[in-house]
């Protein structure tokens, strides 16, 4: 399909034609591809301008008034952006990817279909011990020798349960079985003995908040790292095709931080001059948000 | 916008190309035209092969496996194609349309922006009563005379309330005040004297399968005119782009009836050879539904 | 249905019962009231722990998990609950209130139903000017004298719209005409007469997440006051109906400021003791950026 | 929780309160049990006229209002009642229920807390071979040794699998290690050797509309066993919940049938006294077609 070339009176993003359906790697086994694509940044310029009409005769650049969307919550013309992704990536991460519902899904089939021998497997620097301060992601790497076994154990599992997947489907390809004796177990039966390591693939279509949204949860430090991953070679992808909308994503969203009503009253007693070793202990803050406020702005732990 | 021709990769329907941006017009002074699209015919039979993979090698052409997603409900590989129109419309028609809550949208903002002095007048021959049959729709023509009555009360008080919005927001342009004297009201509050039949335009994004359902929703009888209007124009734009996708939406579900529990247990007595007018009477039936299986049957009335 | 009590199991709050089904009067002939509800502060409580399973065993109270949920953007423990209202409002603020898609909606239809006679008409002190600054809400107010003359003209015109309403539909009650030798207009044609600021009503279930969603949006100072004050009404409902919820609601969200990128070097700057004269203008934000950052900080205006 | 009664002025269903909190056992560790609910048959009609206010003063019957609203395909009544359920099911029948976008989910996180060791083994029965008919479903059952066998390897690799994980996570409750000299893995890494065949659970809070539409999909035979238990569990709950509406949905969506425009000429004529094995093979039905459509009107197989 790469090499067809059609002409169009669409909005067309050059940098997006350049990677049009090749596949950027991820994991082991991943990757995330372009299949078509919608607007552009001037699209969104261009549904703001129908909104607020002869309002904003304004001059005003499109990069001023992208930044003035996302900065005050806009969100309706960047729905006007879409794009369709070909991912291929573990069913643990797929798990999480679904959560987010404003989105269309088509998902390979294993009722219908073979799934491949394909799973995934960590990199040793990426198996890590149970974080003890979130609960919830990973802390330090465990060494390298406890890591191989990890990395053993998973790959035996995950090699045994395909063995008896492909015992139990009974296929030699084409629908012919492997073994003439035995029966084709369903295939929606025979793939619940598969791990949550194994790939699928998906299409998947998103408008461009939407997907915004979906980087600003998954780009996060606490997301979980496989899905990360993902997260960030799709930002690359953004970048390219609505290079100012993402930028206006990255400041605004990205790179922001909220601060609670209270948050708001301590940093304006800071800035007259405070002591926050004197107000922090003091305010109805949490000790984590205490921490998390000091980090941001740059404080230092206390004394 | 439509001079400038790129060249692409993506999936691109000339029939589409043809008509980009072109306004289509409906009633009096609205509007369809498409300013995006994508994805085509392929593009759904691409998305439907993803999901159900391999296990779709038999050779069935691609109208074939059309139908079979749209007669089985298989809903989304048409969720993969998706269309941008821009829409000038009625605001009581706006307030049907936006019920359709899976779409994107922009409208244009009258807190913003003036809006222009078009209000919808109908046509005389559909100035109509109240349907006696339905307690919703239109019935018979009324009289010319009476309609033309009927239009002159629609236009004087449209007249009227434009003339005070005029004397509200008093703009000569760019913001200067038409009188210096007077204060410009908020447009926020002037345009809430504007009548249900005055224009407002949006962009209106949407993916294939939620415009089949906005079709056979708008397009059914029992839509209100004005809005099936605008279905009937959109209809003949996706038409254009996905041709094999719209005869089965036009097979399976416009041109389709459904059948509850106990109608088909009375059409298979009918096929069997029963008689209508013993039958029908003695089911559990209402009035109507009696009278709509004879119409769908093309039994005529009872005896 | 108020007198009517009835035993259950579920989840109750005494504070909603006490309200429930009595309308809280909003604008001039609006109201909300409350026709039922799920859920309460401890089924959001109840809701996390299923996420998060034992691994939230440490002692926190349900406040405090409340407030992590609400600080950490947890979204899916507030979709837990559920509230239904019963909404009179105009149509030119129901066109506003539609925007937010995730919610379901039963609204009185006029294809169907005849409109009451009752438009709003706004007290003379809201009665203002096109605002200078921010090129959409409402500025000043006019002087008594004028907005006097604004009222009588959107009664005026309300009015007589009305009177030709009711000449078109012709109904004296009960579907019987008024005038015998005249048609009865179908209602879906002789409704686009009405103006926008005619009363619709409507049934508006949500859930507590989306629900907080369309409260930040529309208890902002930048939302149209005519929608401000539903909210408003709405937003003590919920303080009755989940108290912790809503606090956390106030001092993460309503209460609260995003700072971007730059903003959040700044702030550091300004609180290492940096002067505001002095690196403000050497920055890369724009003048309203600026403005909105003193007066979040309490910094009074430039030197 | 269930000991607990309050007195509420909501809508109530004593039948529903019966069976609150009480699992319904499904498969061999599942279950699905009421949490919470709004709404009932009464709701329904009281939404319904809202919508059509005073012009359903017409005396017909709840059941008949209701009737005529599923026949008609007015949803918005439906959306008016909401159902909360905890449900504790495989993670590969999760993988197809969290494709229903329109419904709030809060799952159990295998990234905070530790999986039980239960995993779905299939009944004896249901071990069947890959359809040849539908090329997705279950075909025959094999004979009863070869599906032990195929029990075996399934618990064989499961148990595994659970070993693994336990190794890896390294707890023996409460955060303590199992191993002291071991490191406790990341539970969101561990995690992903369990088979698709673990359970996992979550609290599904849903709309009636959105859960008819669910129930429609997943009591189809097509639909997999495994999910089409949890429907048919969730069928009993909603009969006993809003017996009209349940009645309505059973005779108007579950035991119809659509036919298709081309089906519709051929009914017509069977019912004027035309063979089918005349008409049939002339017409443009495809082969499957045909032979549904003979089964639907009880017409046997060709001659």
């Amino acid at each position: 399909m790469r090499e067809e070339r059609h002409e169009t009176r669409r909005a067309t993003v050059p940098a997006l034609e350049e990677i049009l359906y090749i596949p950027a790697k991820v994991l082991d086994h991943g990757f995330v591809r372009v299949i078509d694509y919608m607007g552009d940044d001037a699209a969104i310029v261009q549904a703001a301008r129908v909104s607020y009409g002869a309002g904003t005769k304004r001059v005003r650049d499109d990069a001023g008034l992208i930044n003035y969307l996302m900065r005050n919550w806009h969100t309706s013309p960047f729905e006007m952006c879409e794009i369709k992704l070909h991912v291929k990536l573990p069913i643990f991460v797929a798990r999480q990817w679904i959560r987010h519902r404003t989105a269309n899904v088509n998902e390979y089939s294993a009722r219908y279909s073979i799934l491949d021998r394909e799973f995934y497997v960590p990199e040793l620097e990426h198996v890590a011990v149970q974080s003890a301060s979130n609960r919830q992601g990973r802390g330090e790497a465990v060494d390298p020798a406890r890591a191989r076994r990890v990395l053993d154990l998973l790959r035996r599992d995950a090699a045994q349960c395909y063995a008896t997947y492909e015992e139990l489907i009974n296929d030699r390809g084409h629908g012919k079985p492997a073994d003439p004796e035995a029966p084709q177990l369903a295939r929606e039966l025979a793939r619940i003995d598969l791990n949550l390591s194994y790939y699928t693939q998906w299409y998947w279509k998103v408008d461009l908040h939407n997907l915004f949204h979906f980087l600003s949860l998954r780009m996060d430090p606490h997301a979980q790292y496989e899905i990360r991953v993902y997260a960030e070679a799709i930002a690359d992808i953004v970048r390219d095709w609505v290079p100012l909308a993402f930028e206006a994503f990255s400041d605004y969203r990205l790179g922001a931080a909220t601060l609670s009503r209270e948050e708001i009253e301590i940093v304006r007693q800071l800035v007259r001059g405070a002591d926050p070793d004197e107000i922090l202990p003091a305010s109805g803050l949490t000790l984590r948000e205490r921490k998390d406020l000091r980090a941001l702005l740059g404080l230092g732990p206390p004394r």
